[in-house]
Parts: structure tokens; sequence; C-alpha cells
């Protein structure tokens, strides 16, 4: 439907547009003092260059939208008694979303020194932009947010998170034209078929098409009605238009929307809830068209600026040395009529404040958007109960997420009531051998479903999309709302969304040195189908450099294991799912893998997060010759290969095998909260002695970690050098040398004095090599001696 | 429109019919046997379990789908006397590729081995995802692709980016259900708004819907139709469906599909190129619904399988060890009557070959999918053309990408008629300081244009779309089928295609190692709007990652590069544009920025990639006391500010200034085609006096790069440490250590023998420091003697 702003509806009373229109005009002239100002700010006086700021930065053109925006929803929110969110996702809508929790109070409340009258406001004016200060996209220094607007793309896969197991929550959601061409955005329309209408709550994305981007006019903006109608339509969505640029006429048309929307969303809950409705719903969009940089300057310089691209940042740039552009910039601020907005000690005047919400109702102040404040404690079963026993290392195996995926149906099983925990991925829960969760909960799923489809369920809390980005957009949203969750990936495609992880990494960063922002359960990845088992997937499947892009990032928030086996996967993921304000990586094999450690070992060993494994070296008082050190499954079994190699063909050698879990430890203590001392670090790899290190990963990592050292020099790493294909696992051992031969090799090269002595042994290990290149030519398949291995220690 | 396969059109003679539904189940045949045999590829003896691969992997759901393509492009192809590539979107679907092009031949020009007969037809068997062998995907081993199949999203993009320029070709693009669910994918649909029907060629999508993916349904397979007809005309386009499960009904509907779909192209194009017709058209899609796995096993061990997931991979997985599966097998297999479609030598008969095109038509054949063959060297104007005079260092300042803008425009104006270079970026080009081309051509859109719109132009040759994935997508196909072209993006947000780019540097590798595939034009980066000038944008837009990523990848085809200043980028640009196989990334600065280097010094050091700037050290024979080292342009400018003030301060200590264009310079030359060797190392960096390194990204990666060398524990690198904000260039760089003071203060306590004699002088700088902090608290500017630095050397 299109609500016709030439024909204004008997909606509002004038009264009520009278305010509506006041406290938008109050949110528009704080929106363009903060990009301006930095002195006189009401404008008691004529305007100075020396009031202007000497760096002009902030961007106006999405400003007036999100501010309508803004006032609409405190009007419904108002008048519904609606517990409302709103996510903004334009790019730079910082000022507007400011202003608007200023005016309500929450920026008062939240950072008291903002006080909300002339002196606040002054300050409101000086920090945006400023050194130091507010940015100017939404982000997490502002109240009533959840998402950082400087990246596009994530905003209403956000708004789903938030409204999952919600459902007494609204979750509006402005979308930037921008914004809308973007991948991330574009799959994330089609979530509305994973929206529970019973369990979750509701999302009502308003699309602004204010026309332009940075340089350019945006796609959507530019595609006929019908033509953008349809493409709403075919993501599963009523249009409801809002089109015009004359302020009466568009306040009209958007309370008018706004009703109409809510109603729908009432009646889609009322009959899913209570009547039983079971068809997928129509959930209504509001197509909101209004000009870029609207009640902004016309022209500037004899050229059109409102509603035109050069209206998206500063319109008038050279205010301080041009007294056209001062005398334009003082017009335009007082265009507002800021004397009827704000009394003369610069608060708000109660017309101002006629719409606005109480209380935690107020979109600065909802608690759902400051999520660590409705957290509980996650209700983890004890892990005993899915442990796999282990008398001696090595002799049994199991599939490490198969062990893991018991204990994630015990977590969805306890949190059947309380619905706070969410596993996602993209396709590939079953894939990774997690299916075990099924018992507990299905799938989401509100489409057509079949009779020969399994475990699909509308009200399932396991979510699966072939989007990597939905699913961490999603989990980041419930996250950021008070939940928990795991993503589990394969670990090659989780790069996909590497931009979407740093954008979450700084967000944890800079709340972390927010008091007022209560900490959030971590962010879990599971990443398994690893680079050592992409059997037949092959060199595109093949990337283990998630870690190395996650080791880049702030320290105080990134955490990273590799358990070897079933249950040090358990016992981190324990950790993980405890823990606050942290990405947490796990790296682990769905393959049959052998058990090293018993429950409580495997608890001691990760708690150290790097140990010796005295059974499996062949240390006798007086220290090691050599050390041989793993991290990750693959590189565990060929140490302990090596290590039983060793052990029979050179006995009189003193070898000590280290496996490492939390690779952080490697780093300096003043590196990383999980660093080692260099005392504690040479005590495990010695200060002196060489280190054969088989790594899961690019072999240089290990070296980035460990540079500074005493014993840096002596360290040998072993691990993927990008040499792929489609291939048996031990052949991709032996393609990038981190096999148990090579090691064997590496070890006798390095120690000194070794190289004559073993000679015959070295000859061994390359014929063994050697032997291996023929017989997978021949066969396809590995060694005998290698497939049917075991550990005999 | 819908093509009702229970009314087969009279389109087809039962003739061709005959023949078309020949090729397909010869397709189908060979597709299977890729998968499950090793010997006895003709079926002339009764199939016995040694027949069967021991490991079964691949995966038949997607398979009968695109055979079906493979056979009615052909028919289309031969009919029409079409020059048509086929872009094989989903996932897995190698089986399906690799059978088309052994039946027309290709696959045997290519590789001679695999002859075309029973012999042949073995090797082909059995080395389907064999160790080493042919992977699972549509890959660079498979003649006619130029796209991987091992992760998803890409399909669309690429096959638009092949049609750009190239007026005559059609470029089919099959996109799997799955994939269209990727964000990439999702966003690539809106392509046609900037494709040309004057210029560039057409791209027919095929939405080929069988309904799952590995464990799910897929969204739009359980779409409404008149849902699913909304979004595709929403996306521009025209549907045409295609659905059923019996053979012969399918073969002519989808017969009367193609070519309804090439009519309509075919119009359009006329009425673009004769009539001038200037609305955007709307282009055909065929939606293809068939279904999974279908022909294959309808039920195994009493689960339905055909049409479901449960076909995805192997649908019978036991066939070595259980009689049933085994039984079923050889029905399967000789439910294609294999003796019909192949004489008994195991060549295709006439029939099946009756739909396939001649030579380079045929579409594992056709040149555009191995693009190098069409390649011309880039017309490159002289660079003396555009650098700037440079009489001695430091004196003038220039914005290097607008220097580089320049060069753009002259290499767009040569390229004019050849049409064979393309500016891509996600609308940063004027943000970039790029503008200057559009001088030589415009932005391409199709959409509606508004008078006050600039730049845009239905025949452009710059892309701009906010959507990084699809710049990527675009450039890339673009290159692979032999042009040219470079992507500008701001530096941070280039990690959204963290994970295409490593799959283009894989298919790089690859093919490097295809002596049959021609090299390509270097896909080059220009990161700009880089961290340390992020005064507006703040912590979301800094990151440098994306060197470390990219140099996680095989070196062979990754080249970074971080010119200082105007001419050095114009000397990288001009090398990375004329270079083959790479991908080269370039840091450059959009910012004013000081000229060191004269276009001849420029090239010289750029030749190097590393060199000692004398004219900015102290040295006076005798070898320096200390080394100063910067990579990029930041660094280099507070580096020779810090050469400066040690000029002044301590003008006894000789100081040796290195500059690093080529970071990959600092790897050992084992290890990267350009690592330096020792000798050359040392001869820059000494092998044992401190080395002071300011680095424009994360330090560690300096260290990672450098670890072996000998002097490596005297080298002390500042860079970025993940410490962001709102703020000015020079508080930036004091945030994270690597401002001019700090670097002077490391100099004293890092040259043995300094800390006492200049105790002062450090005290100096320590002073500089607080008097930064207290400045900028208050004024929001950089300190005077900053703002106004200049050499003075």
């Amino acid at each position: 439907m299109s609500v016709d702003t030439r024909q204004a509806s008997a909606l509002l009373t004038d009264d009520e547009l009278r305010t509506l229109d006041a406290h938008w005009r109050a949110a528009n002239y704080l929106s363009v003092g903060q990009i301006y100002l930095m002195a006189n700010p009401l404008l008691t006086e004529p305007l100075r260059p020396e009031h202007v700021k000497p760096r002009l930065l902030g961007h106006w053109g999405t400003s007036p939208g999100l501010n309508l925006v803004y006032t609409h929803l405190n009007r419904v929110i108002r008048a519904r008694d609606l517990n409302a969110l709103c996510i903004w996702g334009p790019g730079h809508g910082g000022p507007a979303v400011v202003a608007g929790s200023w005016l309500e109070g929450s920026y008062t409340e939240t950072y008291p020194d903002v006080t909300r009258d002339a002196a606040g406001m002054a300050r409101l004016f000086k920090q945006f932009s400023f050194p130091g200060g507010v940015p100017s996209h939404v982000a997490p220094e502002t109240p009533g947010s959840l998402h950082e607007g400087g990246e596009l793309g994530y905003s209403l896969s956000h708004a789903y998170g938030a409204a999952y197991d919600n459902p007494g929550l609204l979750v509006a959601c402005v979308i930037g034209d921008g914004e809308a061409e973007t991948g991330p955005l574009a799959a994330s329309w089609h979530s509305n078929k994973f929206l529970d209408p019973v369990h979750d709550g509701a999302v009502l994305p308003i699309l602004h098409l204010n026309g332009y981007k940075i340089a350019n006019p945006t796609v959507l903006a530019r595609l006929p009605e019908p033509e953008l109608d349809a493409l709403l339509k075919g993501y599963g969505h009523d249009p409801i238009h809002v089109t015009g640029d004359d302020p009466d006429a568009v306040h009209r048309a958007m309370a008018q929307a706004m009703d109409t929307a809510l109603d729908r969303i009432a009646a889609v809950q009322r009959a899913a809830r209570e009547e039983g409705a079971g068809e997928r719903p129509r959930w209504p969009v509001i197509v909101l068209r209004t000009p870029k940089g609207w009640t902004g300057p016309a022209e500037v310089d004899g050229l059109p600026v409102e509603g035109t691209w050069r209206a998206h940042q500063v319109p008038l740039a050279a205010v301080r040395d041009n007294p056209d552009h001062l005398r334009q910039l003082e017009a335009w601020l007082r265009s507002y009529r800021p004397e009827e907005l704000f009394d003369e000690h610069g608060a708000p005047r109660a017309d101002v404040l006629a719409c606005v919400p109480d209380g935690a109702r107020r979109l600065g102040s909802n608690p759902h958007a400051n999520g660590g404040l409705l957290l509980r404690e996650l209700p983890l079963p004890a892990l005993e109960r899915y442990a796999v026993p282990v008398d001696k290392p090595g002799a049994t195996l199991h599939e490490p997420t198969r062990v893991l995926g018991d204990l994630l149906e015990g977590v969805m099983r306890a949190t059947t009531d309380r619905r706070d925990f969410r596993l996602v991925g993209p396709d590939e829960t079953a894939s990774n051998r997690l299916q075990a969760v099924y018992a507990a909960s299905g799938k989401a799923w509100q489409a057509q479903v079949l009779q020969v489809d399994e475990h699909l369920d509308r009200h399932g809390r396991v979510l699966e999309i072939l989007s990597e980005h939905t699913c961490q957009g999603w989990l980041e949203g419930y996250l950021l709302t008070g939940r928990h969750g795991l993503f589990s990936c394969y670990e090659a495609f989780v790069h996909i969304v590497d931009s979407m992880v740093n954008q979450h990494i700084k967000w944890l960063r800079v709340t972390r040195r927010l008091p007022w922002r209560a900490p959030i359960a971590s962010l879990n990845y599971l990443l398994t189908s690893h680079v050592w088992r992409q059997d037949h997937n092959g060199f595109s499947h093949q990337d283990p450099g998630f870690v190395d892009h996650i080791l880049n990032k702030s320290p105080e928030a990134v955490r990273v294991y590799l358990p070897p086996d079933a249950n040090t996967l358990l016992s981190v993921a324990d950790h993980a799912l405890r823990s606050r304000d942290y990405v947490n990586v796990i790296v682990a094999g769905k393959q049959p893998c052998f058990d090293w450690l018993s429950m409580d070992q495997a608890r001691a060993h990760c708690a150290r997060g790097a140990g010796i494994w005295d059974w499996a070296g062949t240390e006798r008082g007086g220290g090691p010759d050599v050390v041989l050190a793993c991290a990750g499954d693959v590189p565990t079994q060929e140490v302990l290969a090596a290590a039983g190699l060793l052990r029979r063909q050179l006995p009189e050698l003193s070898v000590r095998v280290v496996n490492v879990v939390d690779i952080a430890r490697l780093l300096p203590s003043e590196e990383h909260p999980h660093g080692m001392t260099d005392f504690e670090y040479d005590g495990l790899f010695t200060p002196d002695k060489p280190v054969i290190f088989a790594y899961h990963g690019y072999p240089w990592l290990i070296h980035r970690l460990a540079y500074r050292r005493t014993g840096h020099k002596n360290l040998h790493v072993r691990g993927y050098k990008e040499i792929g294909t489609t291939t048996t696992p031990f052949d991709m051992v032996v393609r990038n040398d981190m096999d148990r031969y090579r090691l064997v090799m590496d070890v006798i090269d390095r120690v000194p004095g070794l190289a004559v002595r073993a000679a015959a042994v070295r000859q061994r290990m390359e014929d063994a090599r050697l032997r291996h290149h023929d017989w997978i030519r021949v066969h396809g398949t590995d060694l005998p001696e290698v497939a049917d291995w075991a550990w005999d220690g």
C-alpha cells in the first residue's frame, strides 16, 4: 500500500502533529549542531566563525530520515506501550541517534556530564567527531544501540537475531538504500522464513530510500515502484510506502504507516499465538522515501545539495572562512526555530517531549540494547555425562564434534523453556556431526514443509541457512540482546565473515571500556571440517587462516583453542560457553580421532592451556634432548606417531612432548592475558633445546607468537604451507612436510650430534615417505602402517 | 511464463528429442561412473565389488540438472552458432562438466591421455576425487570453466564480469538454490543495472531449484511460485519456468525455454544496438525445477533418496560390501543403456554427439574461458606525463591517489575503443580521489537517471556498486576472460572479500601448473582511505590486516606494495597493471603527502623494492649506529621526521634510513620470489645494529617475515596495535607509539651507550608527547609543529 502524502490522514490531531514535528525539528537541530558547533549552542547570539568547529566532520545526509523514524517510533511506543528496539543501519547515523537519546534523557542518564541543558548541549556538540570523542556512526557508545553503523550490511540480520526468542519485543530496523546493495543485507531479507511468530518477536524493516550513497544514486531508489514492490514481496514482505518532502504530510503518512504496520504485526502474532495459524505470514515493510539531507541547504555555491549525494557529509564546508556559508548555516539552524524547542536553560520544552516514552521504554534505555543486563548463566550440564572413558591414551577413537553434539543437545534441552540458546550454521550442523541436538530442538523453518523433510520445526532453535553472513549476523544480534549461542562452520569458509567478526571484536573492545555496558556471552565458533580432512573437497576447502586473522585483533577479546581430542573439546566448549565478552575460536575435527586424555586430565590440561604429556615422551630427569610440540588434532597425532618412532628407533634420545590447546599461551604475558611468562615458556620448551612444532595452521603464526622467546632460534615449525589438493589425510601431511617421518627427520637434523649416529633411522624415514608416494599412486589410500597406526606407549 | 511440461511443445522433432536425451543419458552415465567406478567402465561384464573405488567421494545430487543444461546449451549453440560460456555455480558439479567436455572432445584435446574410448573413460573415472586427481568441484582443471565451484556465491558476478565488453558473448550461469541463499549471490542479481546491451554481452541466469542443500530444503525452492516470480521480477528479470521429472517432457520444455530466452535476448540487443532503445531491458531468467539426484536411486535401504537431500553426495554408500547396493548401482548405471551411447571401443555414438557444436564453439573449448589466450598488452601511457616534479625531497605535497587517477584516466582513454579495462569500486572512486577517470569514461548505469546526476553513462566502464563482493566478482570474471582492471577499496573493508580473494589466488596457483591455461592479467587492489587517516570514521574503519591475509597465501601469486609517495605509487601501479597471474595489493594514501622521489628515483627504488635513502640519513662511511626503516606513507613521514630530529639533536649519531616498498622483500629468498638473500638483507639492515621499523600495519607481520634474519633480535617494530578511534592523524600515530618522538626514544633506548648521553633529548621527546596530549584535548587539532612540519634535510 502507498500512504499518499498529499491526502493527509486524519489519524493525527493537529496538536499531535505539532508536537511530533517539534521533536523532529529538535533532533534535526541537534544533529546539525553536532556537526558544526563548538559554542553558542542555542544561537543566543549571532553565529560567528569561532563558534564553529575547526574540523568539520560528520554526515548530515542520513540524519533527518533517522530523526523522523526516532520521532515516530516514540509515538507508537508510547501509544501502544511497546517494548521496542531500533537497529539503525545507515552509515554515519550517529548524530541522529545521539540527538534522540539526549532529548529523551537516556543520554544524560548514561553520561551524566552531558546534561540536558545548554552546557550539556555544548558538550554534546563538541564531543561529536572530536578526537577521542563520539564517532560519526551509531556505535557502542550510543545508548540504545546494539549495532555499529560503520560497516554496512548487517542491520537486518542483527534485528532478527535480537527478535529470536523475544516474543514481546518489536525490533524496528532502518536499512539505508546504500546498505541494501550489500550482499549480507540482500541475503538477510529471507530471515523471515526463520522467524517464529509464536516464540519470536517481530522485525519491522524500514527501508529508507534517500536516493544516494556517497557519490552515486542507489539501485533500489531508481527502480520503478512496481519493480521495488515485486522485490519486497518476493522477500516475503508487504510494502507500505511513505513518500514526500513536505514535513506535515510526511508526518501524517508516517504515523499512518506505522499504525498499519503495527496493526498487521499484532494480527499476525495473534493469529499464530491464539489461533494457531501455521501459514508463514507476510510481514510488513515500510518504504520511506524522503530527500537526502532533507531540510538542509537546498543549494550551496550554486549547486543543488538537498536531495542529492552532495548532502552526504557536510553540506557547507567552508563555514569558518566563507561568510556566505556562515550565513547559510545560521539560517539553516534557525529554520528549526530553536527558541520554540528549548527553554532558556537549553532543556527541551514540553512539546518536544510530548511523544517521548518513559523509563525503559525509551529507545535509548531499553535493556535489550544492553543485553548483558538481561543475561542469565547458561545451564550447562556436567561434562562427565558426555565424557568418553579413557583408561589409557590412544586406545579408543571418537569423533570429537559428535561428542560435543551430545553436550549441545544437553544445553539445548536445558534451555527448552528459557529459550536463550541457539546453534547456528550454514547447512552444516549434521555435516559437522552435531545432529544430536535435533533430539532437543529442530531446525527453525517457517516455509513449506514436505513429508520427506526431517527435523524442520516451526519452533526450532537450530538455525541453518546457507549464508555465513546471515548466521553470523543472527548470532551477534542474539548475543547482544543477552542470550547464548554457538556457530559451527567449515574452517575455510569462516573467512567469509572476517570483516563481520572484526566489527564484533571492535564492539567488544569498546564496550569493555564503557562501565554502563554489561558483559555479554561470548561469540563461540566451532571450526571443523578443517584443512587436514578435506578428502573430497580439496584445495578450495583448505584454509586455516582465520586464527591468524583473529589473533591480529584486541588480545583482551580473542581466544583460540585447538583441543586435540574429544574430552579436551568438551572442556574447551564448556569454558567458552561460560565466558563473557570474548570471541572464542575452537578448531576441532569431526573425523575419528584417538582419545588421549580422560575428562579429569582434559580439564587440567585445558586449564593450563599447554603442558607436557609425560606419558608420550622419554624424559628421564636431566631434561630433554628435543621437544616435540603440537597444537591441533592432526598435528598431535603425527607428533605422537613420531614420538613412538623415536622411542623405538632411538631409545636413548630424551624426547619431551608438549601439547598446546590455547594458542595465545605462546605469546608473552605482556601481550595477551593468557600469555606465558618467559619463565613458564622456558620451563615447557627449554631455552636451548631444539623444538619441533607441528601446528594445525600456517607455520609462521607460531613464529609470530614466539619470536621474543629466548629459545626462538631453536624453534622449527611444521604446518600447512598452502599445498592442498583432493587427497587422503596422510598424503596431506606428507605434502606439507608435517608427517611423522618428516618430524623424526627434523629431530635427527636438529639435535646436535645425532645426524651421524641416526643416519640409518633417517634413511628409513625417507624410505617410508617414498613408500607412501608409491602406494597412494596405485591404491588411492594411505599406507596400511599409517591407516592402522595406534599409540603403543 | 511457465513452460508446461505436460503439454510437450512441438519445437523438437522426435529425432532431436532422442539425440538430446542420448547426450544427457551419456553425461549422467559418465557422472555416476566418475563417482563409483575404477574398472569395467562400459559394464561389459557384470559389476563386481572390485570394479568400485575403495573410497566413494563425490556428489551426485546436482549432476543430472547440470548435465541437462549442458545438453541444451549444446543444442542452441549449434542451432544459433552462439559464442557462449557457461558458469557452473552449484557446488560439486565437477562430474557433470567433466562429462560434457569429454563427450564433446574438449577434454581429450586438453588432456590427451584421457582418450575418448574405453581406456580414456576408465582413466576419467579413476582420476575423479582420487588423490591428486580431479576435484569434485568445477575447478581450474576443468576445460571451459572460469569458476571454481567449491565456495558458493560468486557465479553470477563472475558471469557479468565475463559479459562486460564482450558484446558477442552469451554467458549462461547456473545458480544452485543453495548458492542463491548466500549474500554475494543475492547482491549480484542487481548486476543487470550495470550491463550495457550495446557494448556488453548477455547473461542468462538459470536458477536450478533441485530443492535441497546438503541437509536442508532451500529457501527459494519452498517459496510459492508467485512469490518467487515477484522476487525475480524485482531483480529485473522475466522468469521462464521449466518444471518436471519426466525426461522427455523436460527436454521439450527446456528447449522451448532456451529458445524463448535467446529470442528475447536477441530482441533486447537488436533494440539497443540497432534502434537505440534506452530503456533498461527486462532480461530473461530460466527457473529449472527438477529433482535432486534425478534418475538416481529412488530409494535406498527403505528411505527416499531421489528428490531429497539424501541424494546430495553418494546415494549408495556401501557398494563394495553390500550386495544390494552393488545390484542397485549396476541397475542404475544400466538404466542409461550405455550400449546405445558408446560403441564397442567406448567412443560416444553419433546420436550422443548430434547436439555437440564444433571447435571453439564447444563449451569446453571456448577461448573466453581461458582468457589469457585473448589477452592483449594494456596500452599504458608513459608515466612521465603524470609524474610530479621533485627537485628535492619533501618540498611539495600531492595526494598520491589523485595522481594515480590521472594515470588511470590515461589508461581508460587509451582503451576507449578496445574496451578492455575496467575500474571497479564500492561507491568510492571519487572518495578515493580517482575521479579524473570520469573524463575518459563515466560510471556504468542502466537504471533511471535524474538531471542532477553526474558521470552516469550507459556505456561507462567505471563500475560502482556498494558491494565489495559484487565488485570483486565482476573484476574476477573480467580478468578471467582476458581483460584488465583495478579495484579501489577502503583498506578496512577489503576484508569483506577475504574469502573471495583466497579462492582467486588458489585458482591462479593451480592454473600456473596447467600448461594449457594462458596467463591472465593480475588482480590489482588499490587500498586507500587507510588505517592512519580515518579522522571522521574512527575505529570501525581501521584495519590494515588484508596484507597479513594475502601473505598467508601462495607466494608465487601474491605481491604487496606500500609506495610512500605519488611517484612511487605511479611506478608500482604501472608494474602491477603490466603483470600477469598475480594478486597485487597496493596500499597508498589519498591525503596530501610529501613527494620524496622523482620519477626516475621512484622507478629505481620500486625496482629494488627496498633501499637506503642516503639523503635522509647521516651515515659517514663506517656504517650506521642505527637503522630507521619504514614501509607505508605515514610511517615514512614519521621516520623522516624522527631522522630530522636526530640529525639536529644528536648530530654525532650515524643514522641510516631504509624504505621498503615491496614488503615481501623482507622474506628469505627461498620463501618468496621477491625475498632477499641474507647477504642483501644484512647489507640493508646490518646484521647487528638496532633497527627501528615503522610499519603501516600490524607490527608483528614484520617479525613473521624477518624472523630468520641474523639481526632479527635487534629488530624493533612499531605499527598499528588495534588502538583506534575518531581522531587526528598525528594522534593516531601517538596512540599506537609510532610517532616521531617515540621513534627517537626507541633509538635512544636501543643504541648501546646512548641512554645516558641522550637523556635530555629523550626527555624533550617525552615532553613533546605530553604537549600533544594537552593540545589536542583543547583544540582538537594537531600541534602546530607537527601540522606544519616539513623535511629540512
